[in-house]
């Protein structure tokens, strides 16, 4: 099959193995998939990936053992857990330690014809939510993964750090449910994409009950020490690869709370755009064929783009 | 007076102007003083601090306006707010961004014959309490703000890294407060002094539900999320001086909540002191006279001592 392969670089190629079927799991055709900047990480040399990245995506299944899934349209929970540790036991697979991750770790990803992932992580996508919504059910999970973890009074004053895909997504979620947000980004023409103030946070220092960190840069990271009030919070909602120099002190002096966040259930997400809560479409700047992935990745780098999607089937 | 004296150097000087009263304010005749990694650190110039350092002690009111305290045997809250802010306003004088600190920033402290604290800030200590337990007081309170943060329930497998001053006096309190507590080190020997087993960390990686990090130092921090089960959580109890290379993306992918935990209330240290619930002495490793101040800093420099005291008057 055709696919975007990381190995040492990054390349299209036409002839990478269809995924095998196994028992208890699923093959999907891949029908649209989504680029995230976790993607150019991992082309980047983030986690020692090899293989085909991709983790966000709806496609249809055409082999399984679960009949009823046969010919759905589908999106898939991305953390394959052991199913049988205490962290499977309790719902929680993707903090399981002996986990594989779609397209990030030891598991190829969406960016192929076809991928592979056990039964039970397909979920059926409604009929009311189109390919170029349904695409962004696992960042939208990931965005609403704050709710799950943390409850923040609907009075608090919420700063959105960094104006590019992840962090409009999540604060068009914040806004979906009923919070003032603001957005702190060098764009502020974004404002319309998402009807939410993009503003430049300079002279903002101590005002924000909560900061949630959508810069994926750790210089992001201390910015949001700055503009919390002591004893806010910071939501932790991107990884930036390898270290940086960080100073903790103003955390503990301030007494924040920092809370990592990543993935979070399908669930809420689902619901969210099957109402029309939610339309994430304004994001998307391109859509390309899977022959010019290399490409995609290449544009979702660039700062004027925020989605680039790839149509594979 | 005397008083040890920052000033790029650490001094003894025997010409140190004595603190002028000043309205609303009280001055304190120093009689003991704790010396803490704190101290160490603005000696090599964390905070850029000038003046006299030492925020931990016991003293007698010799001079105030507020005439039942004259006399009295007391120990301070170190936080010195405007009192006219909003977080003043809630009680969090200690979160004031005008606000000075003993011996910390804009203040002079406590190694010293003499300072001066707002009225509001002495607490008249329980002649149940000896000078050499109520010396603690202010590190107690520091350690009990773990709960006035965070509920932890009892079940949950807590571990303080690092068994300095810091460490031990958390594990105590951990203890007093019915936790099952480990403490990792490298002096197994200290597990006497407090009757709390003190293990080397190896092979301990993702077993703990908290992990409470005195270390003091920024590869601390990167040790306890290696220790810290996913979901876990990390409470930030030491700062250390300048920026190090930190890595946060293990605690975006286990989701960890981290908690930077600074001052506390004076109150429930003072009753665990007075019911005999903690009793900190067993820490005390020397006390030093006021003269040999310098000394007593680099003492406490050494991993082989505790907490070393000063006794002043």
């Amino acid at each position: 099959m055709r696919a975007i392969v990381i190995d040492g670089g990054v390349a299209l190629r036409r002839d990478y193995a269809d995924p095998a079927k196994t028992a208890g799991e699923s093959i999907v055709r891949v029908r649209l998939a989504g680029i995230c900047g976790t993607d150019l990480e991992l082309a980047n040399g983030y986690m020692d990936f090899r293989g085909v990245p991709g983790h966000e995506f709806v496609g249809e299944v055409v082999e399984t053992a679960n009949s009823p899934m046969l010919g759905r349209r589908v999106v898939g929970e991305i953390n394959a857990g052991c199913g049988a540790c205490r962290h499977c036991a309790e719902g929680l697979a993707r903090h399981c330690p002996s986990r594989t991750v779609l397209g990030i770790l030891g598991r190829d990803g969406a960016f192929a014809e076809y991928l592979r992932l056990p039964d039970r992580n397909l979920i059926a996508l409604p009929d009311a939510i189109p390919d170029e919504m349904g695409v962004f059910v696992e960042p939208l999970a990931a965005a609403f993964e704050i709710f799950e973890q943390t409850q923040i009074p609907h009075n608090h004053r919420v700063l959105v750090l960094g104006d590019g895909r992840l962090g409009l997504l999540v604060a068009m979620t914040m806004r979906a449910e009923d919070y003032e947000v603001t957005v702190a980004g060098h764009h502020p023409e974004r404002a319309r994409v998402v009807s939410i103030p993009v503003v430049r946070e300079r002279a903002l220092n101590g005002l924000f009950d909560v900061v949630v960190d959508c810069t994926g840069s750790s210089p992001g990271f201390m910015r949001a020490l700055e503009l919390v009030r002591p004893r806010g919070t910071i939501i932790l909602k991107s990884t930036a690869a390898g270290s940086a120099a960080l100073n903790l002190a103003p955390a503990v002096i301030n007494e924040i709370t920092m809370l990592g966040s990543r993935c979070g259930r399908f669930a809420p997400a689902i619901e969210a755009l099957a109402s029309g809560k939610i339309d994430p479409r304004p994001l998307i700047s391109a859509t390309l064929p899977l022959d010019d992935g290399v490409r995609a990745l290449d544009e979702t780098g660039k700062s004027s783009n925020l989605k680039v999607l790839l149509k594979i089937s």
